[in-house]
């Protein structure tokens, strides 16, 4: 396989349009609320997904520039103020060999075709390209858990790539 | 958008190579190894990588029979012996509208450009188009937890579509 063709089902409508301005990651913004629009034809997909309290959010992002060579090791907006290259498959940052994003958010309800959820990291406009329930059986580690130089740093709700960057006055808003 | 191109980044190599045989999901198969074999292009990419106890992998199921055209209900494996149609996103089965799987594993070593890891759903040769850490504080739920019909239902290691097809002899191995 040299090449992979994804078809979006869908498209997020937030309130946030600036990258910069935009929580880095959906559980930083547990207040914030947004919509999935999922293309009409695929409203019987939904069927049955009322009945979860969360899902995944499978997105191509694509509203940021797009980089077709990135970095192999980046500061991640987390780690600005302490700076320290990480590779970027050990990082959650979107400046990806491939722009996938996997957002965890709260299902607030599903309306025909229309998911509204709570925690968004996601800017408007981006294609949404798989949704899948959150099951705890299998999306929750056995055993011991070690998270890397995310356990080295705390994270505050409401952190994004301004208020993360060094001599910016923007602290993450309660 | 209307279509978005994604590039393999590796390939697991399983000792899966029949659909039906192959566990339905990571976490029922958590003593089964595998390896994600990375082009060795994106070696730096992984730095810092094995500090982490789980990892997402993200891969193209490519190797079951394509279908452009998946039915938007299905009934899932786990759900054969007692069969209800469900809609395929509100399902984690491989029969998506785009066939990117989501599998949490247990990270055993990164040498080189080779990942070892325990929970094996994918088969032989299938490519993978993303590597994540897992981090706690953004993958696990928060609050109140509702796995819709998954909470239903008795779900044991093992299980492969062979194992819960009525009919058949084939218990989940131990």
């Amino acid at each position: 396989v040299s090449s992979i063709e994804v078809t979006p089902i869908g498209v997020v409508r937030s309130r946030f349009i600036a990258p910069g301005a935009t929580p880095v990651q959906s559980a930083l913004s547990p207040a914030d609320e947004a919509v999935v629009e999922i293309d009409p034809r695929y409203t019987d997909a939904l069927d049955g997904l009322t009945e979860f309290s969360h899902v995944w959010l499978l997105c191509w992002l694509d509203r940021i520039e797009r980089d077709d060579d990135p970095p192999l090791r980046q500061v991640p907006f987390l780690l600005r103020r302490t700076p320290r290259p990480i590779g970027v498959l050990a990082t959650r940052g979107p400046r990806r060999i491939n722009p996938l994003g996997l957002s965890l958010v709260r299902l607030i309800s599903v309306e025909g075709a229309t998911l509204r959820f709570a925690g968004v990291d996601v800017l408007d406009g981006t294609p949404v390209v798989d949704v899948k329930p959150y099951v705890a059986r299998f999306d929750a580690p056995a055993g011991e858990v070690r998270c890397g130089w995310f356990d080295t740093i705390d994270i505050a709700d409401g952190s994004t790539p301004d208020s993360l960057t060094p001599g910016t006055d923007r602290s993450p808003s309660p």
